[in-house]
């Protein structure tokens, strides 16, 4: 299973924090971590997952690995910038969306209507069809249960 | 000038009216329209910029011409499937947004991302970035004025 | 009609000149230009058929349309980098291929691959399906033959 | 290390015997294994690194990862059709060719293009740059010196 955490390559301490505990949420419950290899949000996840013994995908826009974070096991190299996004909506079976702005409102436009459940943590824009979550855990957890329907 | 309307592939015969208004008011200000290439909103707005001797692009996600509305005047065949909506967002100078689901959703937040002025119709969503306007000749209006700025 | 020119983007003077000659004689045909909106052959190209009152649409790699060459008349931009030379075999009726590199091999593997006809000029490599011509005339009235067909 | 294997959706039994072996050597040597992950070549490939114990990757041109041939770990659903070639020569480190038509060509193209070794077994189109191997051990040793370089 495969689960995408999404989000700015920019964010706060506490977002950060939240972050990296969706990704060891992750990785304990024995799913794969898919993001865009970036930083920020992206960063926090896959460090999160590779602290629970977890594995990560990222999904780079730009044309080389050199850009994915430290914390990436496996660089994927679109060079096809904000069109990636289509590739992690498509291939994961479920996402979460922290915080995050336009270019994460388009990764759960692309999800919601791929049919993959959308969870979100703190988000920046109102859409009914993304549960929102409160935890780290929870959010896993309720990804977990809509993935299973 | 190239403005994009973005919109279901299917709906209703009010939303096709109002999108074939659009297409129309989008000629008479003397620019072209670009849109997804297919049927619904894509295909009204193509219509009625016909009707109003204007320019019609169609980005179309397949990998032929033949999926194209009979209204396209420049067929652009990508065989990127979804991915076609970022091309859109990045070719236009602004975009009109009609009813639509989550690929309009999608199509919304990509122009917004790339600081591309965005006016919906009818819009699904509530997306505050988005203007919202009435008629279609508001809406064009409306988007013209954003564009100069 | 569109009929594509591809080519390095950067190109000696006198390869400048045939892809020069290759947009004029297109425009004369009455077909509209395709390519990658660049430079060296693409520019030339561009050029040429501006020259001759055509029509150019560049099909552009990267994120604005400011990176287009002064003649491309209908700029798409795409962000999809080297994979925007899917785009251009697709659309096109069929290619002209002059000189050029990898990139341009890319372009006629993937046009071959779609069906449509290649015509070479001055090529550095040697693809038996793509046919070889000796004039700017000659390709093109080779490439609009092989179109008919 | 990600090496790709690419060729024919299609093939005889002794070119789907010998990317069997190109499978196996790839993955006794301990690199992962990248391909486009349908069938013929791409399957063989995919069913000899299982064979010996090593890590699929299948970068799928399509929708959904069903189409996915049953040896692909992995599955990357892009939807992109063939422009995903530029995802496996961009990814991978280096690249072995197996017969194959004019997809292949696009994608020794692209690899060559972005400073990638590429080795050849069988191939179909005479590319100086890419080296003739003769043998499966061969190819696979021929192109890890290629990397190590």
């Amino acid at each position: 299973m495969i689960i995408a955490v999404i989000g700015g390559g920019r964010c706060s301490e506490e977002i950060y924090e939240l972050a990296r505990q969706v990704g060891q949420e992750i990785a304990k419950a024995g799913a794969m971590l898919m993001c865009g290899g970036l930083f920020g949000v992206m960063e926090a996840a896959c460090r999160g997952a590779k602290e629970a013994g977890g594995m990560t995908i990222g999904i780079l826009p730009g044309k080389t690995k050199e850009e994915a974070n430290a914390f990436v096991d496996l660089p994927i190299v679109t060079g096809f910038n904000d069109a990636r996004n289509v590739i992690i909506a498509r291939s994961a079976d479920g996402v979460i969306a922290i915080d995050g702005a336009f270019g994460t409102l388009s990764e759960i436009a692309f999800a919601l209507n791929f049919g993959k459940p959308v969870v979100g943590l703190r988000l920046s824009f109102d859409i009914p069809q993304a549960v929102q979550a409160t935890t780290a855990a929870d959010a896993v957890n309720l990804l977990l249960k809509r993935i299973e329907e």
